[in-house]
């Protein structure tokens, strides 16, 4: 089943959808969070007209398991270039609510000619070929696995037990080669395992209390080149840091979560 | 009139609230953005019994100028540790919407003792008072500027009109000894002028679309060091990253706001 199936949505009523959570998108039997969110902004999208969303916020309620789940979607402003929404995502329970702004961002190409600024460049990684395709299991690389493709550089995909910096990096792209649109971006900002997984900080579970996505570019299709770092582990608290960049070798994507670090 | 007050929620009805944005708490007129958000952060930890903003996302409608507010908090969901609210602020128009995560960090103290990982050290900077202290103006520097007290190093406050990188360092506290509690660390993510006016890029205004602060942390008093960033101005947007540390070296906040570059 293709990313656009399993995160499509259909409409119920007055701002109101109807969707699924499909099996096969989870880690330890929950849904993928930016899984999740790709659904919860397409239903954003369709109820503000913008296909594109520009930065978006999802705070997670409750795991999400497989099966049918409700959204309502409330624009909350309509302006010129971008609209707000917000949208509340129900399965057996309340699973997610997301606040965000939605453009279009189809004007990518003459926005280009404006001046820009780019102080760092996409990861320097061999090519996709030469790196290690992480292959789904039943437990842990997840199920999820399946529905993405993930590619690391041997040293890190060596490190995976946990030897060196809170930081992966690697090429991601939908499966079957489905291209990747910016509802799909926001699938891969969550699709590595965890940065801090890479180092030997003694945690083995880091559940994600807030994800935000920026969304600043749609991507060319091919690979695409992603970062993950965590800078700070605190006080039961980390951060995780993304940046997804295209095969034209610009930044289509920026994120960063709040995860709760449990106690040992 | 101190943050406190100027921050101020009285309750109106069930899930609302009432308040009033002060005057002097703006930049060219319009609130200044953390200040808005710290101002509906309070009303979302009065509704939720939590006192502390763990992760808040504020996404702009439109510009708030002085006079009387009107907030409605729903709490999404209220957990063992944490409770989700949203807020939305009203003024003369719908001013902004608020999502976050809030919970007590009263117990940051026993929380210090787990292990940690800090991978970036506070800003090296002069003493404050070797830093130039940043008076308000009619213009700019703002009028907001006499709410915080915010002083530069000799060289970022001569690079003002823009000769450096795209970053500003400095000390933060409220004026007149007023303690920064976690909703002020609101108001502090949002206090500096922003990073890409430090540097030789042509912009002159960056309007916010959606600001999100990660407190980490309650502030011991004293001084706080504060470090914003832009990496990346691409496609008409830039983000902006900050970090706030207490007196004690502590990490207390994190944030990043996704601006508007206006075409030139």
């Amino acid at each position: 089943m293709s990313f656009a199936i399993a995160s499509a949505v259909a409409p119920a009523a007055e701002g109101r959808w109807r969707g699924e959570i499909a099996p096969g998108w989870d880690i330890a039997g929950a849904a993928n969070g930016g899984y999740l969110m790709s659904i919860a902004a397409r239903a954003a999208t369709l109820a503000s007209g913008r296909p594109d969303p520009v930065s978006v916020t999802a705070h997670y309620l409750a795991p999400g398991t497989p099966g049918a789940i409700d959204l309502s979607a409330t624009v909350l402003k309509e302006g010129r270039r971008f609209s707000t929404v917000e949208v509340s995502m129900v399965g057996t329970r309340p699973l997610l609510h997301l606040l965000g702004t939605f453009g279009d961002l189809g004007d990518s190409a003459s926005a280009s000619v404006d001046p820009a600024l780019v102080l760092e460049s996409p990861p320097d990684l061999p090519d996709p070929d030469d790196c290690i395709e992480v292959e789904p299991t039943d437990g842990f690389p997840p199920p999820f696995m399946g529905k993405v493709e993930l590619r690391l550089p041997g040293d890190l995909a060596k490190a995976w037990s946990g030897v060196g910096a809170p930081r992966v990096q690697g090429w991601l792209r939908l499966r079957d080669g489905e291209p990747m649109d910016t509802l799909a971006l926001l699938v891969g900002v969550d699709a590595f395992p965890p940065a801090i997984f890479f180092s030997d900080f003694p945690v083995s579970w880091v559940p994600t209390v807030e994800l935000t996505a920026h969304v600043r570019r749609r991507p060319v299709p091919g690979w695409l080149a992603c970062s993950f770092t965590t800078r700070f582990v605190t006080d039961g608290f980390l951060e995780e840091d993304g940046l997804i960049w295209d095969a034209a070798g610009n930044l289509v994507a920026q994120s960063r979560q709040l995860a709760l670090v449990p106690r040992g």
